[in-house]
């Protein structure tokens, strides 16, 4: 990741001057803000606001005048009932801002979460960036041969140096196009809005994305868990160590409930239970198709 | 409007207490913020937390790093321009997070706005408060005559007398006979979820209600306009003020092309500029109808 | 549920003439199109339009040229997978829309679900029919000592009937009030916006409701559920009737994954893994509270 | 616009058998089922589904029992009142789906629209196919200098061969470099989800898109807008034509009050009711900046 000298100073100027403010307060958000935690080769995640704190989240599930209890127990208690049973409202009841710089085949899987708001840096306002995504070599992988979407063994050797040099080279090219053709330099040069059609997908791009804890949620449990690509599931994991430190109930409870949970089809609870009458069961007699049974065999083993 | 002592030191311990912050501050938002303006005979609005202010409308339409220019006039003309182009995202990366004491017929209108987050207080779970919306005889008006869902004049003498007579009589028994059904003295006392379906929709509820600034202008553009209805009107009023306050360049650009503003037709356009060039034209040649006409008029006159 | 002679033979108009199209058709839903089937004591749930079938959701998901595979066992096993891998987006691509007629209090749960599109009877615009709920017999509960949402034992004998005799008579004085509000006979009539206001929350309104597969399910799942309040519960079921006509494949797929199974958190995943391993675990070892306890041992016994 | 045999063959086999169907039925919609509007130089836009036709945004409106009135004339000058007066609901109760074919960079503006379902052909699962937008000639426009987002001149002559030599050696080199490093010939093969990432943003994707008829005129309104970039507009036009089939009057309104209607700021009302005065009118004296007057002054001339 890299910040030019102005933009890092921009950065610390926006943190030289705290205000005092009747709102709540999260100590662990006010440490990250502003700050640009580094994602992949020249990405980065940045808290640039949130509203609220697990202390919201009692207030608004008891529609209360005050600031909720003052015990953190019955908080605790309150949040991991209210994830338990789905209560999705009190949660989105906080809300966070990020900037994000991230690889445009990334933006494309990112933006299918539709519940936030996002601006976008437009490439057809601007001219971006010469700065694209190129793997590092351990996560060179090869297309897995048991999942029609997910990596199998890592390249090695000349296969994985042709690689990089074709995504090096091609993406290279292509800028010096994208420039070329947009020089008014002896010619009038093409429309921005055109050029950049020439531009691969892992050219970097960035936006602005604001959402509420719920929905974050939602895209965490889908891309920090370990079947999501590599390239978003590393956005996820430094969101979510930035919403450990904003709001940490709610954190701790999510991770017991999502992230660490799985959910039971009425068939897996019944095997369950032959099973715990002590009973063996099969795959054949379990009602289950293989995949099921793979996926269900992962979790409880024999 | 009413608060108890109890409910009014809880709002004074909220605002006794500064905490210094690095995210972006609104000193119109901070002044107000756990104050409850009052509304209607029972009802108000609080403002319980905001996220974002004018710069950061900028700030993100420009998808900066750091606090956008500070050049207030360049601000005002990009957020002027952002407004008249209908360019909404960088509106929607401000929130705020009311909360509403409301009569349930008025909630019932505000809630089919969609995009917001909601939190009302449960009926299911606890008792209701005997209070209910009583119109003050201003605003006892009559069915209109040209307007199905519009008034008319204002009832006067023995009319309005019996309305308030029956709006007040019912509304008390109704609530007695809520309690009398609860009541565990002697019986085993009905399910809150069922008795409360015997109480009238002016009685009072509230929840909290958290919007971004581009689906609060919306709410506002419909809700404050001269033909909303009075009693959801006068939240409305009461939330741009606190609008006005937090974000005044933003408002200020609402006010000039939404609130302010009219939508001419194509048909609406070809009669202006026809009366731009000498011509009188008459309803009959407008190609609109009445209705449509006697609309255009009001705005446009002979 | 009734419906007067004019809107029953305009259920059957519609049925008369069926037409030619193109699109995917269910015959399981053709079957049910604008019939009301009965719900509560006056209200109902009609079909009166869908958009695919269990084909359309293989058809998205593979965004295919034509219909999808022409073997029923594949299209199972693709919206089996979808379904437990979460994979919402194929699931949107059918669509529903109902006109419902529920009571305002049941209506006011409903509008929660938010990713909908709804069109209410406007009582600002008509004026409301003479129509209330009043719970059967056997549905009189009282307030549960256990939960403070949910119903107790049945109310008997005396309790009973004063409580039956105070809705019924609570409901026909206000509407005769707000009839004789409303009235413009010797006087001007309040307005009926205003008037409306007088109505207990038990009157029947109605809509138009229109939502995705996937949403419905949603709905389903919360609303079908045990826990439910049995006045919407009742809805939820008559609409899952609906639903499992409409698309056979993905509503078993539902209630196997959904509506019968289970979420475990992390900490319920060790007890019983431990529990597998022969291990005999209480609630003090199991690191669970007592309300998680309880919850689980409902589902999985000693 | 290119289609296999095979796809022609199963759009052939989808429109050879139609079955009857109770529901509404829009001939001019019937007529375009499953047909390939061809867009762009590999693009098209075919309607797979509909929901609704102009009486059932009236029957929504009315929350009613049947079909709605039988008098066209009723039903169109309903329609336009609903669109004159933002009554926005009875328009989302008509339901589109399509399979469109697209540039992926003119798919990143599109998927800003975010209440709507997409199903997108997955690079991770799948192998995209050689297929990349080469404007026409006529398109290749150089950047505006008046606007930072729009087009000037056409390019001519050696630049303009020149930027078409560019833009075609690189698609086809980084296509070829795609499959060379997908191919499992003496190799093990880069897993698709990252080899896509050497693709430029002209290649095409295609998807399933869902959505109702009030969001697609938002969509229309601002992407057949003669400010929206051609490449997207070209798919908003074709989709506009099957519109304008499938729901004549809503589209007319449509027409009328949005495409072919402007908004007046309140400064701009001022200055044409001073000018039907008789006045003549200045930037100076307007109160508008230079760029609102420069806007008005292109729709109201001098």
């Amino acid at each position: 990741m890299s910040l030019t000298p102005e933009q890092q100073s921009q950065i610390e100027a926006a943190r030289a001057t705290p205000r005092p403010t009747l709102r709540a307060v999260s100590e662990g958000m006010e440490a990250r803000l502003y700050h640009a935690a580094p994602v992949l080769d020249h990405g980065f995640v940045r808290v640039i606001d949130y509203m609220g704190d697990d202390a919201a989240i009692v207030q608004a599930a008891r529609v209360s005048y005050g600031a909720g209890t003052k015990h953190v127990q019955n908080d605790e208690g309150l949040i991991r009932y209210l994830m338990r049973h789905w209560h999705s409202t009190p949660f989105e009841m906080c809300e966070v801002k990020l900037h994000v710089k991230l690889p445009v085949f990334v933006a494309r899987q990112w933006i299918r979460h539709r519940t936030a708001n996002v601006n976008e840096y437009s490439a057809r306002y601007s001219i971006l960036d010469r700065e694209f995504y190129i793997p590092e070599p351990g996560q060179l992988a090869a297309q897995s041969t048991v999942n029609n979407q997910g990596r199998g063994a890592v390249l090695e050797g000349a296969e994985a140096a042709r690689v990089l040099e074709m995504l090096k080279s091609d993406a290279g090219r292509s800028y010096d196009h994208y420039e070329a053709m947009l020089s008014q330099e002896g010619q009038q040069g093409l429309a921005r809005e055109l050029a950049r059609m020439n531009l691969p997908m892992n050219i970097y791009t960035q936006w602005y994305w604001k959402t509420d804890l719920h929905n974050l949620f939602h895209f965490l449990r889908l891309r920090a868990d370990a079947h999501a690509q590599y390239e978003i599931r590393v956005y996820a994991e430094a969101i979510a160590e930035a919403v450990r430190d904003w709001v940490p109930l709610a954190f701790a409870a999510f991770e017991d409930y999502r992230m660490g949970g799985v959910t039971l089809s009425g068939k897996a609870i019944a095997v369950l239970k032959r099973r715990l009458a002590g009973e063996a069961v099969t795959q054949e007699d379990s009602g289950m198709s293989k995949g099921e049974w793979r996926e269900f065999m992962e979790v409880w083993g024999v």
